[in-house]
């Protein structure tokens, strides 16, 4: 029995996450699908690699991810198909896998990708607009049914890849920038846990949007409703949150917005 | 094991889809349930009714498709059943499967209707406002179980269908309208491929809420970001579409609005 | 096979909601799991509890209710999950099982309540902000694969209750409140058909938001679109809705709204 995740920006008013259900079962009907998000906003590749990276790792290996978040769907972009550290990714080629790949390679994970153009395990009709259906699910459920990677297409090892912002040290702490806002209104930022791992020796002041807030909290209820906290995230993030409120209306925030931590003593 | 499908204009967030769900598994707890759609818009049997046509086809022979948008829900109209092309349905009749009926009668294919009157597949008490839950739910899980169509109740010849718009042809070229509105602002028109299938040796010119469209395009990426464009999309149908933007809220389409394809040559 | 219901208020564009699916079937693989509502209003335990009350009992017993909405994860608030009319329900220890603890009592119905703390049954690593993924997830999943409840800890018996508002009769009739508002607008009180029996032999008038509606009707379709009915809904409340509209917006309804029920004979 295989697990087949789906991320994608198709929302789901239309059916067209079912009907890439139905292919999937119609070739695998034991295979068990999963809904990552398909609220993804629409041809943003940045938001799917984020939302992937802290989540495939939860699912057990052998896992197939499908993402289909593809603003270049039926033009030159590459469908590919990648084996890491035992997860399958299937998804258009255009950098949304760059943080899995960035893993892998600070673990040395050994990295397999093929381009998809085994047409065979296609539907028999590919449009030019809707590859999620014709081309990725289908490749999936045969994947789920026992179908190697290798069979699928032909390897490739200049996959696709986007500039991510790196958090840089200052003079007086950190500088980094907002990568994420949740559905709670949390604002995440790329700056890590295992990074200011010796901010706990610190006092610490962090400040976003023109507001500053006094050190970290371990948790939500540590502070009374309606307080600007900062605190590390459950994916190792530091996140600005307001308790039982939502920081990013509050604040204003928008993805990008830049972070300082600096150090007090 | 049998695939169930459910469409609904119940939305997400009250549990009522979660209770359906878990009715069925009561009774058939092998059954696979997709969602097709939550979030069809309240009452509108014709937005379900596109959206199951363009879905159903890709779902495997047995698949059981449950559609719950029942504005007459505890009136006299009739709870059905249909087996049409190995696809079973069960809904309210009040016309959502007028497209499924045509297509069937396009192709001579045979469609055995049933009104669903055999209370002892339903659930045992019965709400005036439910039926989704209470008649739908209960029918089709036990249909997953090996219930035939015909002992679920008796059959009818008599179902209700619902008027839509057909294309016509001008002088020109061809009239039709706006048919659905996607997620991402696509405007889908009743205008079909095989319809326009000689446009291809034309120039042709698309009219739209005053905008106009100089011929077609094979898919988004084919024009830059902002562009105003038209091409088929994965149904067949001709639709007009920003590349990476918002058609529908940037022209204010709504549902209705007349499409215009001039042959200018 | 055991069936695992989730209800948080997580909303689902983050991942969050698959990667507890993610946890779930990496522990129980044959889990099936059905989205009871990931839309519950952040943080509001009882909107939960009005939700997770009217569905529950639609499952088959032996059924596992994850509830994931948690303003106080990573305080001292309890992990727990109970077993009652046989079902299990996991979730922090809020109040949210207030409900379903009260209808135990009135039916003199078993409840056993355990404080989940035995670590073994967690994900090894448990976050402060994230116990649906690291604490609650992986207990259901063991529950799934057959670990008895009291293995996933110790017997409480003070769980915390909160107050929900009841009805009271009046000289004249009745008087409550409205106790949720649901995706169509229908307003649901929480006057209760078993409480209003004897209004069927009286003329009644329903008074909400200065509005008077005459009598109650049996469903949505005995009125013409756009008049405000009263009538029972699936789960025995008494509603207040507009055919074919949105009578919460028209009326400007909020939970906790007054609603008055008089006998006019």
């Amino acid at each position: 029995m295989a697990i087949i995740t789906l991320m994608t920006d198709f929302g789901i008013k239309d059916g067209n996450v079912g009907v890439m259900k139905g292919v999937m079962l119609g070739i695998c009907d034991s295979a068990k699908i999963v809904d990552l998000s398909h609220s993804i906003s629409p041809q943003n590749i940045r938001e799917a690699a984020f939302v992937l990276e802290k989540s495939w790792g939860y699912f057990p290996a052998g896992t197939i991810h499908v993402i289909v978040v593809d603003p270049g769907v039926g033009t030159g972009r590459r469908p590919i198909a990648a084996l890491i550290d035992g997860h399958y990714f299937i998804c258009p080629d255009n950098g949304v896998l760059t943080m899995v790949y960035d893993r892998a390679d600070r673990t040395k994970t050994h990295i397999e990708i093929i381009e998809l153009n085994q047409k065979r395990y296609w539907l028999p009709v590919v449009s030019h607009v809707f590859h999620g259906r014709d081309i990725f699910s289908p490749s999936a459920a045969h994947l789920a049914n026992g179908v190697k990677l290798q069979q699928l297409g032909s390897v490739i090892t200049d996959p696709q890849r986007i500039d991510f912002p790196n958090p840089v040290t200052t003079q007086t702490g950190w500088k980094g920038e907002v990568v994420h806002i949740d559905h709670f209104g949390n604002i995440a930022t790329n700056l890590r846990e295992e990074e200011l791992i010796d901010s706990s020796n610190h006092r610490i002041l962090i400040k976003l949007n023109d507001n500053e807030i006094n050190g970290l909290v371990k948790t939500f209820g540590d502070r009374p409703p309606g307080e600007l906290i900062a605190l590390f995230g459950s994916t190792g993030n530091l996140i600005v949150s307001e308790v039982n409120g939502n920081a990013a209306m509050r604040l204003g925030t928008r993805i990008g917005d830049v972070v300082e931590v600096k150090k007090l003593d």
